[in-house]
This record gives C-alpha cells, structure tokens and sequence, in this order.
C-alpha cells in the first residue's frame, strides 16, 4: 500500500511521516514553500525525506495570495511568544492552508493512484487552527471523495488520516522516539536562524520543549 | 458586496462573471495557468477582465502533479472529439481541479473579506465531470466554512454560487447576450491555434456551435 504524507518538516509532520510509513508501507511525500518565513523547515523535509526513504518527495510552490493576513508569511509581523494555551485562533493562521495542502495532496493522489493521505494535524496543543480539526478534516474528505473522478467511480476512496489529531506534544514526541525519529533532522521554531538555529522563544519552540520534558527526553537541538 | 469568479476564459466562465457582477456588484478574478494546452484561453481571461472592470485579477500559477493524466494537460494525447453526450468522464478531467480552484478561492476570499465565490459550473451538457455536479460543490462549500477562521468565527459565511449549473448551452449563450457578454472575447477550444484560432472540431467547439445555433444567435468567432 501507497500513503501520501503532508510533510512540513516541523516535528508532527515527522512522526506523522513515520507512523504513515509503518501504517502503508511506501510513502510520499508533499511539502509546500507558500513564503513561509521559516523555509529553513523546507531543507528539513528534504533531509527527513531522504533519510527515511520516501518514494517520491514533491515541494510545490503555492501563490499565495495575501502575505500579510499571516504572522507566518509576514516577516514584519511578530509570531506569537508565550500565548500558549489562550483559548483562541493564534496569528499565526494562514487562510485555508489546510485545504489547499490537501487540495493538492488529493490532485496528486488521484493521478498516483494512492488514496490514503496523511496529515500531521493535532487538535490538543496550541490548538485553534479550524483546519486541524476533525469536523474540518472529515468533511474535507467528504469533498475529496465527491469531487473526484477515482472518487465517483469508485476506484479510490479517500481517507484522510491524522493520526496524531488527540495527542499531546509529549505523547508526540514519544511516538516519534519509538518510531526511531531523528529529532535533529526536525525544525519547530517560527523564526530561526539563516541556518537554522531556533529562537528558542516563540510559541513553536516553547511548545516543542515542553513536548520533550513531558516525554522524559533530551532534544538534539538543544531547546 | 464583492465576489470572487473563478474565471477561465470560455464562454461559461464569462457568463457567469457578468452574471456575478450584477449579483455582487464588484468581483474579484481568479484564473490558473496550470500547464493547459489551450493556455491561449488565458489571455482571453485577462482580455474579459480588463473588459469588464474586474477590483483585480489574480492569474495563479498551479504546479499540477502530473501532466499525462488528463488530455487537457497533457499535448501528446488526443483531445475528444464527436464524444459529446456519452455518459462517462471525458477524458479532459483534470484531477480535483475544481477542489483546488475552490481551495484557492477560499484562500484569497478569507484574506480579502470576500464570501461569494463564482464558478461556471455546469452539470448538463457535457457532463460527467464529478467536480461540477452539485453534491460536490455543497460539500466543499460545507468544508470551506469548517476549515477556515472566518468561517468558523463567523465573520464570513462561504458560499459557492453556480449560476450555470442547470443551463443548457444555449442557454448560457441567451444569458450571456442579455448581459452583454462579447463573445469576441471567450475561448472554447481545447486545442486552439497558437493565436487562439478555434480547431472547430473539439467537443467544444461542437458544444460552443450547439449553444449558438439553440439561442439563435451568430457566433463572432465564425464557428
């Protein structure tokens, strides 16, 4: 069996990578430079790809339309530090990313003949994102399904699986250890280095470390 | 009220630009290269726009998975021909092309404000293509207001309007002409000249003809 896996590069991508690889077998994967600020998370999908010997590895460039409705896409905006935990939609909300994502993931499904397509969402931590939620996900898969020829006809059924939907950042990062994930081929932060480096302070890397203190773990990048 | 048409070049989509600009008053354009062989049918997109006093016209580039699966994207392949009415999926399906056309739509829609998305959508003559049947575009309009902030807060309440759905061709030329389309201006060759001379022998062409002839009117492109 044939899985498509939507791989940011990012630590939930990663083990939702290896978790897909374990569940189908083969696995491809799909990332996304959509202008990002921390396209350094791009040479890590590249690096997990290869490590972990995916099929195919496909980076498609999405037009963006509006940078700055986005503290991810706007470099002149400050991503969040220390709002973990607030009981809303964070800034850092790109419109309709995950529909797009799997958009995309769907289209090349249908032309590779693979109906499985995972998705690194998580609904539980730093939650808020509507499109990592489950009535969002179900109904995507409902669309996928009715608006595609394999769909229709029966040849494929589209499943959208996010296996990591109801886990905590702990029980992330314990999942990826027992998969044998190389934590350092990952990058979390929103704002690193040139080369890399994470700040260390935004919510993404506040997050990450907490993730590895509640699993009992050292992270290799030292956060 | 705005509105965003998804606008291809033909003759449907441009009908059902006029239509959406005297619904909504102010419409938005979004128009895909996405590697078609009639790409000339861009041009004619930017030709209607410019025509008809669209706020602004995004023409998004579309990095499509694979070229070979569909006659539309693919050059080395046949376009249909005399297959009109047989009831099975043309062979210029596109996978999820209309799932990633709404994606993007509903991405630009969230940053703009914008709620009413226009598509040219129709399920009758030459029908079979999955994604313009009216299951699907309620399915992804009920993803699309799950999978988005504005959706989910409540600011915007996505909907996708197919004015043309239930049409025959002829009477989307009738609507076309009381609206004052320029037909002038619209391509519906799949496999036009390189300046955008019509084959006259395509399924729709031979569909854009039928249209003429049931409205009664003349085609300016001679066909």
């Amino acid at each position: 069996m044939r899985a498509i896996v939507l791989l940011s590069g990012g630590l939930d991508s990663a083990t939702c990578l290896l978790i897909a690889r374990q569940e189908a077998g083969e696995v491809l994967a799909l990332s996304f430079d959509y202008g990002q600020r921390h396209a350094f998370e791009l040479e890590r999908a590249r690096a997990l790809a290869a490590r972990y010997g995916v099929a195919s590895h496909r980076i498609v460039r999405l037009d963006y339309p509006a940078p700055a409705s986005s503290a991810l896409t706007d470099a002149a905006r400050e991503v969040p530090r220390h709002a973990l935990g607030r009981d809303r939609i964070p800034p850092t909300y790109v419109p309709a990313r995950n529909t797009l994502f799997l958009a995309h993931a769907v289209a090349w499904g249908e032309a590779e003949g693979v109906a499985d397509i995972y998705i690194g969402a998580n609904a539980l931590d730093y939650s808020g994102y509507p499109d990592c939620r489950p009535e969002f996900l179900e109904a995507f898969e409902a669309a996928a399904n009715l608006g595609t020829k394999a769909g229709v006809e029966g040849a494929l059924r589209f499943r959208v699986h996010a296996p990591l939907l109801a886990m905590t950042k702990g029980e992330i990062v314990a999942a990826g250890h027992r998969l044998g994930l190389d934590f350092a081929l990952t990058s979390s932060c929103y704002d690193p280095s040139p080369t890399g480096r994470p700040c260390g302070g935004c919510d993404s890397c506040l997050l990450r470390a907490r993730g590895f203190q509640e699993a009992g773990l050292r992270d290799p990048l030292g956060l």
